[in-house]
């Protein structure tokens, strides 16, 4: 199939862009020396976690049980479910493990601890802590709350050690600011191990990582393994945090000219929300971005019409766009704009298209 | 299954509320003497279409081809599609003719119209007409351009009329002005009918709507159909406008409590932006309102975490939601949070679960 043969709107991957993300990022926590474990719940697809996980021990990071079980399918034994458990999903995870699976859980708290110990398998567990003060976790300086934790957990489960994300990396003015990110991410963890560790606990894993901080890390003594997931597409975000360029992301969505609006300088596309997601990233880019047309942003969304508009407010010389003509859409957040497709229509250096299948759902 | 039994997230519907949603439109235009064209984008089930088509003609409205191949499929054979064509789809939409669908095509200039009326397939035809300036659509006083795309659509297709959709009447203060939106949106449609008329085109159709305005119109003289969507399940979006109580909001997202951060006065969620969307709305109810706590609405989200805090700042007393706890969330958008989903699970007045599909895609 060829590019031009898309029915729009359609997601696209462009290959070469892809791996050479997953390159960058692989060289970046390499010369830390610590392990990789990618998240996987921005591309929830087998051939990309292929990709993601090559040269590296195979271990990964899920969002939901569903990614589990569909990553657990396809070979990967190794799974760190990164969001808080509930206690009514230990069954379903249960699962997991019944196949072989070493399925590691996050809590970050007592109660959490106590079902977690009580449940009938042994299960491998790290103590999420919070180093942004922006969502979950325990505060690093909660000794406390956090050797009640490993107590709990001692009752019938296994503290593996501590892991966690600094989301506010994202809200960095620029890329200088990202050096200190990545540093408070790694001081939060490493405390919190110190902590578990006088109390007698060991703490084998201090596990970190958000692609802002794992690429601008200057420094990670003491944590073992990096976690990020965005990194692989990139986005119009991770571009406005000066981490990459807009050339550098690997996703974007195929559309078509429907309409003008010559009075209003307006040209209607066939993206709207239900294509592009109703994320609206750092607030300056609309809905998304035409590729390589820097000028053109999607101002408004609808289910499925989007409207092209200048940024600057001027009018777009609708004579350029004629009904019909293909553009492509750069997502401002690629983990909520791949999220509305079930396909990738991958761009590989031959210039066909092939498809990979993509999941959703929990 | 019991609710109780359900994994978190997951998309809920109230089977009687939905009915009710239905019955108060289907009187609202049966007042009218008027056919009703249930439009079948915010559903995309077709269980839930043949709620809303039952008593009717059968005549529906979809957004995308997959919806029309989906419902021709399920036996409907009156459908609109009511997006602009990209002639780069006609190939495609001309396989549901040959199984025998009635297939209405809408477009709003002359090159989409030259494209249609060249293609084998001799297409049904609405002008789309223009009645709030907020996307696409001739405006109804451009009779120059109506006669145009008119006399284009002349050399192999066939117009049957106009069709017009008021969005902007999401945007009014409350109730009491939609009356005066479903007047502007006749008054629209009727005014591009009589233009075409007077230039020998007849126009058979005029089709007009929007959930405010189908439900507030008070005098529908000289349009032929009325389209509407969202009143089927209704949100936190059509109740802020007024036109419902939160209680007729017929979908929800349930989720479980996976953690608390005492010091914010935050409960932490299972539901983030991949369960709930990130549409928001009216901008009042964050992320979406718990069900019948209004003081609770969800001020953050992430991909799979959702933070809920009081509306007034203040903290929530998380004892009384400890973890595992479950909660419905009501969505800003019904259109949006439910095609972050693939099935709806239906409570029915016996208190049962049953699962009814639904799709997306192009």
């Amino acid at each position: 199939m060829h590019l031009a043969d898309l029915p729009t709107p359609a997601l696209l991957l462009d290959a070469a862009k892809m791996r050479a993300n997953i390159a960058r990022m692989n060289a970046a926590v390499s010369q830390h020396g610590v392990q990789l474990r990618p998240h996987l719940k921005t591309a929830k697809s087998t051939a990309i976690a292929r990709e993601m996980t090559a040269g590296w021990s195979g271990a990964v990071t899920v969002s939901t049980l569903k990614e589990a079980e569909e990553f657990a399918a396809a070979g990967y034994r190794d799974i760190l479910y990164a969001v808080g458990i509930a206690p009514g999903k230990l069954d379903q995870a249960a699962k997991l493990v019944a196949r072989g699976v070493n399925l590691t859980l996050i809590l970050d708290s007592v109660a959490a601890a106590e079902a977690v110990a009580a449940h009938a398998v042994r299960w491998p567990v790290l103590i999420e802590v919070d180093s942004d003060g922006r969502r979950a976790g325990v505060a690093p300086g909660n000794a406390e709350q956090l050797v009640a934790i490993g107590q709990a957990l001692s009752a019938g489960a296994e503290l593996h050690g501590v892991m966690t994300h600094r989301g506010g990396s994202y809200a960095a003015a620029g890329p200088d600011q990202l050096p200190e990110h990545a540093e408070a991410e790694r001081r939060a963890a490493v405390t919190a191990a110190g902590t578990l560790r006088a109390a007698g606990f060991p703490c084998p894993v201090v596990s970190v990582g958000s692609t802002p901080t794992a690429l601008f890390a200057r420094n990670l003594t003491g944590v073992t393994e990096v976690r990020a997931g965005v990194y692989v597409f990139n986005d119009l975000v991770t571009a406005g945090l000066g981490v990459c360029g807009t050339e550098d992301v690997a996703i974007s969505v195929a559309t078509s000219v429907i309409g003008h609006q010559p009075e209003r300088g307006w040209v209607l596309i066939d993206a709207g929300w239900m294509a592009l997601s109703g994320d609206k990233g750092r607030g300056d880019q609309g809905y998304g971005m035409v590729a390589a047309e820097p000028d053109l942003i999607v101002v408004s969304a609808n289910q499925e019409h989007g409207i092209l508009a200048r940024r600057d407010g001027g009018p777009i010389d609708h004579h350029r766009y004629p009904i019909g003509t293909q553009l492509r859409i750069l997502p401002n957040h690629a983990c909520a704009t791949a999220a509305q497709h079930d396909r990738y229509h991958v761009l590989e250096e031959d210039g066909l298209v092939q498809v990979w299948p993509r999941f959703g759902g929990w």
